[in-house]
């Protein structure tokens, strides 16, 4: 029978039929750092009620199109820290950063060059780069997912009837040099969705909502870890003070301006245009 | 920008804006365990995103007479930590324990004596006692509010349309010496909803649904603090190996059979009949 010092060991301990021994490990560990808060913070029964009221209501607010637990993990930075643990990442390899909550349907495969920006309100720009080993071997075939928001801040899934679907989404297969390019508007910081529990809690806290300006790529090739990642626009808004801990200083890239009719030929975007070079380097698993 | 080592501060640090201060304190405890809990276990994406899955499938399993939230703090006995925590019981209180997921509607106001158990399958039983305070003095007006599953291991807002609402729920007033009673019947063993992701947890890791046989309780009175407790049926089976770590020696009570035509009578029960004594003793608010 339980007295308060004992139920960490007793609820611990009712875990030993666990036939996978890695799931006993995490929800041991998840027991024991869940009842060291509560004790630490005399975390009181109300407070435990509005806890459960908070995480129904978070429950609540998830649909198809929407995922309200991602955006909580990621506002409390857990998300980035799940990712950066998991970074063994050989010198030189692209560092990773958070999944966020809106990859949520498949990206559109589309030709090497194709443009993501569907309705074209926004300012052109090219994406290119290679994706290569960290030995500096090109990946042909390399598979590069890209989603971003439109110039309004919003992703397709959150505006179904006013984008189009697939708007700022593709996927997209590296040549036989490990070269992958396409078009895109430049992408415009924007608040994660604040009008659920999540945007309560960051209003409780006196938090902006704001995400810097960022294009999501994941990119994968055959023998080598995938990277989950973002490339942010340099010089933009919030870079220090992303809403969800994301910026790595290796990932904000310059989306230079550029002023060159033969480039823009080139790429196929009407001149002016702005310009930025992400490679994605891979270790190998 | 973040870094690996960074993100735990840089995330306790955007909490420096938050007006209420124990909000402050709570959420910066959760952070500092949160992202430990993830670093300590190497948390893989994959896991997460299952987290993110069991967390969401949770919150769908909430309805307006379900909560798997509430299921799922006890199943880790998270619930039990947060009583004990608070418990600063003065020598001689009643000991608290778990609320529970089913204390999801008023209980109607009954008569002293009267029948919880409304549709009378059970094993009929009485229970008494005296709320009184812990210098002794009884508490005329206390307030008793009492809930408990049927014969058959459920609770009325399980089974609309099966048991009639209010089944095995009564709240009550103590008379002017502090005294209650009401009629039941001796309740049983039962499994905690095992067909939700709390369920699937628990078949995860070996573990058994049930909950030793027990009567919840709420007693307040003015001047005191409330106390939410169970009284356990001594004997009874999984006393020692509740789902939800609640069972506490003080509250395990012999339910004695009692073959009495005169007292069956004072308490308007046939004969034979079972019969506890469980006082309600509370601190001074």
């Amino acid at each position: 029978m339980t007295t308060v010092d004992a139920v960490t060991d007793e609820a611990v301990e009712s875990l030993r039929n666990t036939v996978d021994p890695r799931l006993r490990e995490l929800l041991a560990a998840l027991i024991r750092h869940l009842h060291a808060f509560a004790r630490e913070t005399r975390l009181t029964p109300p407070e435990w009620e509005n806890a459960v009221a908070f995480l129904t209501e978070t429950g609540r607010t998830c649909t198809d199109t929407r995922q309200e637990f991602i955006l909580l993990s990621d506002v409390l930075g857990l998300s980035t820290v799940v990712e950066t643990v998991n970074g063994h990442r050989a010198p030189g390899a692209t560092e990773s950063t958070v999944l966020g909550p809106f990859h949520l349907t498949e990206s559109p495969v589309r030709e090497l060059g194709a443009d993501i920006d569907l309705v074209g309100t926004g300012e052109p720009c090219v994406i290119n780069g290679v994706v290569r080993s960290t030995d500096g071997t090109p990946l042909p075939g390399a598979v590069v997912d890209v989603w971003q928001a439109d110039p309004h801040g919003f992703y397709d899934v959150q505006q179904p009837g006013v984008q189009p679907s697939g708007n700022g989404r593709g996927l997209f297969t590296a040549d036989a040099e490990g070269r992958f390019r396409f078009r895109t508007c430049v992408p415009c910081a924007y608040p994660v969705p604040a009008d659920g529990p999540v945007g309560s809690l960051l209003k409780a806290t006196g938090r902006h909502p704001y995400r810097p300006a960022h294009i999501h790529f994941i990119a994968s090739a055959a023998g080598h870890t995938p990277v989950t990642t973002h490339v942010f626009v340099a010089g933009g808004e919030y870079l220090d003070s992303d809403a969800v801990f994301a910026v790595k200083k290796s990932l904000v890239k310059d989306f230079t301006p550029t002023d060159d009719p033969v480039l823009a030929a080139e790429f196929g975007v009407p001149n002016p245009f702005r310009h930025a070079r992400f490679d994605l380097v891979l270790e190998r698993a």
